[in-house]
């Protein structure tokens, strides 16, 4: 065959792929397409060619558009991607995302726009990286009534607390994972909690067909963790994690993102390192976890392409219409609290006696002297936040109480 | 609407799902098809029904055939199974199967039957019950370049082994095994290691595209290990599984199914009870992990309803044509090895004598004397098996050597 003829017979197999952002994702993106085209053409019979890229310096959004058969949106951030993706999609292109922002907080246009005009939209990468978690909840999952997810979503925290968890300070930590490419210059989108929570908004629209904006998702950071919380959750048999939650609680959704102490059996408490996790369970399936790395270059790219395969296959469906559940505000936990305290008679009772008006029941305690002063590390039943909220409240207001007391979540039940 | 009017817009919508086998799976497949209809429905906007049902007794399969858009079939074994499917596909029907030993017996010919008749084949619950591996081989990393597959495919020899890791004889494990329902009466198929085979003769095929027969997979299983394994191996910081591997290695692809014990940071380690986990790695992702429960009447409905819906979507082909790798069968391990000698002067020297004339570096050893015996506990570094084997025969040749030397893999990676 001349190479006239293959050049022609490649261009009438060839799957377009037009590429808006070419950033790391994007160039490890384009990169992974050309090394792998061969193998996808075997499998497939069509080979994906990327025919136009866009950046801000150079592309016509138009002309990329005319030429695709599918635009793949790596810019991130609201606009131009929402513009871009809604064009497209009207213009009947299937489209892939890795934009967390946008669908956290516009996924409902997306979603109706791709239902509208019969098009497919995937954003795996958008979730947990290389981690297949909104397949597994979109297919593998789609007929299973699912009762909660529980994720580590957010490789930058995981990092820096699998640090902490080794006796780094929350900043050396911090250090750590800048130096080492984990976390960017500026840290706050992921150290809030609000990235973790973005996630969370698109995870629990797919597990629970509720429409959750970002807005709606409450979240805490690790900002203000100490070293001693890790330190005495440790003598309790806790590990700690920033733990996105979505569940069925109280006939509604509950929603959120905050540092939660597990106990040493659950699936994610094994999970360090910049890594990603999520369990979800049923009562059908008792649970499935999946873990693997979080966001980054080659494994979201991986990631993306796979998304483009699963539009060349024909499968893949724009979400369902949503089925709203009430969210839920104010939800039952168990808690961490640590108080650092006067070392005096009386203070034990006196803190018992206000947690027992607010109906907050102790389980463990820990009680250390320290000269003048002492620590009460305790982990209570689960009690409704707002009632232990007004309890440590009113526990704060104690003379003999010498900091402000600190409560974060655990998750207690023990698994297999 | 009058009642008549809704029946027959439920028949125009209609999915019709014909059923071989009504078991224990085909018993709860077809109480949560009934259960989630509603969902699938109001997702998808065909509603599935049950419009036959084959049993031993009653049904016939060519009425079942002719009344259905999909055959799901979880009869098991060879024959009918078989003829069924393939009769099925040749009739342009689309079906879904759980049946492991069909597929890693017939995978082929089922594969090239359903590309050539431009079907869907779907097999998910074949493989490690709910935990979704075929989607992650063939869809989520159809575009990444695999380097291994490790997993934890067989549920009741993983519950035993976590029995005999806290303190319980292998007899003993069994027995609470077959009195919780993990094993059945004959266990004989899981804790030789062939189910497990099986298993890892269909993700090979996924991960690699080369097509492996179950008598292609070497396996061994575990009931000739000693709980003495157990407790040295402990000391050696190592925990006990019963391991799959599918991977490249010298140019081909390894299979095989053997004990294996693990660093306790390896992301299989901490799998325990009656579940599944698989783990696959490549450079692209480092590496992805799954775990969830393994065969048995509910998550494996749902596995099997997750087919269908996807199906029903209009995703999901056949795996591509086969790709030859040639099959390796003597691959590098690291080997935990277990000697029981006398108590005397230069046993160490001579077991390490002949060990280095083999080749077989020593990475660590534990001596313990008891009275007149002593044990020799050690780890190797990698070493081709065809050397090890050579070299515990010569060592157990030593008229001190007073039972049978065992030798069990080690995987020596430390993950993050």
């Amino acid at each position: 065959m001349s190479s006239d003829a293959q050049g022609a017979a490649a261009t009438t197999g060839a799957f377009r792929v037009g590429l808006l952002g070419h950033g790391t994702v994007g160039g490890a993106f384009s990169d992974l397409l050309e090394e792998r085209a061969d193998e996808i053409e075997r499998f497939n019979g069509r080979r994906p060619v990327i025919t136009g890229v866009l950046t801000r310096s150079r592309g016509d959004f138009e002309e990329i558009l005319a030429g695709s058969d599918l635009l793949v949106e790596l810019i991130g951030g609201i606009e131009p991607a929402r513009e871009y993706l809604l064009t497209a999609m009207r213009a009947g292109k299937d489209v892939v995302s890795a934009n967390k922002q946008l669908l956290s907080q516009y996924g409902e246009e997306l979603f109706e726009t791709a239902r509208e005009h019969g098009v497919r939209l995937r954003f795996e990468a958008a979730v947990a990286g290389a981690v297949p978690v909104v397949r597994l909840l979109e297919e593998s999952l789609a007929a299973t009534p699912i009762d909660s997810v529980h994720g580590i979503v957010n490789g930058t925290t995981n990092f820096i607390l699998s640090e902490m968890a080794h006796g780094s300070s929350y900043a050396q930590a911090l250090a750590e994972a800048q130096r080492r490419g984990f976390a960017e210059a500026d840290p706050s989108d992921d150290v809030s909690g609000r990235d973790a929570a973005a996630k969370m908004a698109i995870i629990a629209r797919l597990a629970f067909g509720t429409p959750v904006h970002l807005e709606d998702v409450r979240y805490e950071g690790i900002e203000h963790l100490q070293l001693d919380d890790l330190e005495y959750a440790r003598e309790l048999g806790l590990g700690l994690k920033l733990i996105g939650t979505a569940e069925r609680r109280s006939g509604g959704l509950s929603v959120r993102v905050h540092p939660t102490f597990l106990y040493a059996g659950h699936p994610l408490a094994s999970v360090s390192g910049p890594f990603n996790a999520v369990t979800v369970e049923s009562g059908m399936i008792t649970e499935i976890t999946m873990s693997g790395p979080g966001a980054g270059g080659p494994g979201t790219a991986s990631a993306v392409l796979g998304d483009v395969v699963s539009v060349m296959t024909g499968g893949a469906r724009p979400p369902a219409p949503p089925l709203p559940l009430q969210l839920v505000e104010d939800v039952e936990s168990a808690f961490y609290l640590h108080l650092d305290v006067a070392d005096q008679p009386g203070v034990l009772a006196a803190v018992t006696q206000v947690l027992g008006e607010h109906e907050v029941s102790i389980k463990s305690v820990v009680q250390r002297g320290m000269g003048e002063r002492a620590r009460l590390v305790m982990v209570t039943h689960p009690v409704l936040e707002s009632s232990l909220r007004l309890a440590i409240e009113q526990v704060g207001a104690f003379p003999f109480v010498r900091a402000a007391p600190r409560a974060i979540r655990v998750i207690e039940e023990e698994f297999l």
